[in-house]
């Protein structure tokens, strides 16, 4: 029961990393996992206040979010994070520091249902001109080369994005961990 | 074995904080339980790039080592953290994030004792001019109203410090945790 892993959800805004970082938190929760839900915005407010959109700035995000879910995953808490986290450099450092407890999840929803379903409203802003820097907009996504999982929620309803992720991540990996 | 704190030992450069708290975490982790070291300088370097020694910067780097020690002690894992936050308003704002979780040890190395002894230099560095802004030589320093144990380094071993926090704040809180 104590072995845990960082699931790091990558994708564009209103891709639905939340969302699903929510319920398998939920369901973790449930079956007596330790286990934190490291939410970008969230975290952002927390650990990395003065930091901006710059690629640079960006890149310290993730790498201070990975550090924290590097502390909890190694401690047998587990650490699901939803993080926009474009650039495939830094989420490949990540990997690296967690010798072998990560799983990196790509929520591969296209741009342009992202942009209609617009949760926070980011897509108008940019299109009205009130904001720039947008990922998948007028800034880069670069998806992940070999993620453990991809999960497309344009194509499947959310319980069974969870139900993958839950078979492929949690209850596969269990299984590993408790052979002797 | 679930229940843990963070521990916060306060006090001033060369006091004896870091010291005392690896010989705590050695004892925590040969006893079976999960616990993680969070030393000011170390964990600076990995979410507080960009901050500084101002009240401000330092009271904002107090907040973020005492987020990452709440992630880890509501969850299980003792957090031992090792910083000088010298002032009192950001180390009770901890106190309440924590709900009763938190344990404030002063470790209360006199002014001329931790002068003597300058492990990093920044003593000797303060009086010849070379730096300024070090806590409890030309920057203050206010200590603890209530802590939960004061440790003389100046009175008392190393060996006898950690034996009085693992009596009062591991074994003491373990008894509770596990009363039903």
């Amino acid at each position: 029961m104590s072995a845990a892993r960082t699931v790091w959800l990558t994708g564009l805004p209103s891709a639905g990393k939340t969302t699903i970082a929510q319920a398998l938190v939920a369901r973790l929760v449930e079956s007596g996992r330790r286990a934190e839900l490291l939410d970008g915005d969230e975290v952002r407010k927390a650990i990395c206040g003065g930091l901006g959109f710059s690629r640079a700035d960006r890149d310290e995000n993730v790498r201070r979010i990975g550090y924290v879910a590097d502390l909890l995953s190694r401690n047998g808490v587990w650490a699901v994070c939803a993080v926009v986290s474009p650039y495939r450099q830094a989420r490949d450092e990540l990997r690296r520091l967690h010798h072998g407890r990560f799983a990196e999840v790509w929520v591969s929803t296209p741009h342009e249902v992202c942009a209609t379903r617009d949760v926070k409203g980011l897509y108008a802003r940019q299109r009205s001109g009130d904001m720039s820097g947008l990922t998948g907009a007028d800034d880069p996504y670069e998806p992940p080369l070999r993620p453990e999982l991809v999960l497309p929620t344009h194509e499947l309803p959310l319980a069974e994005c969870v139900d993958r992720l839950w078979n492929e991540l949690v209850a596969a990996h269990s299984e590993l961990a408790t052979t002797p």
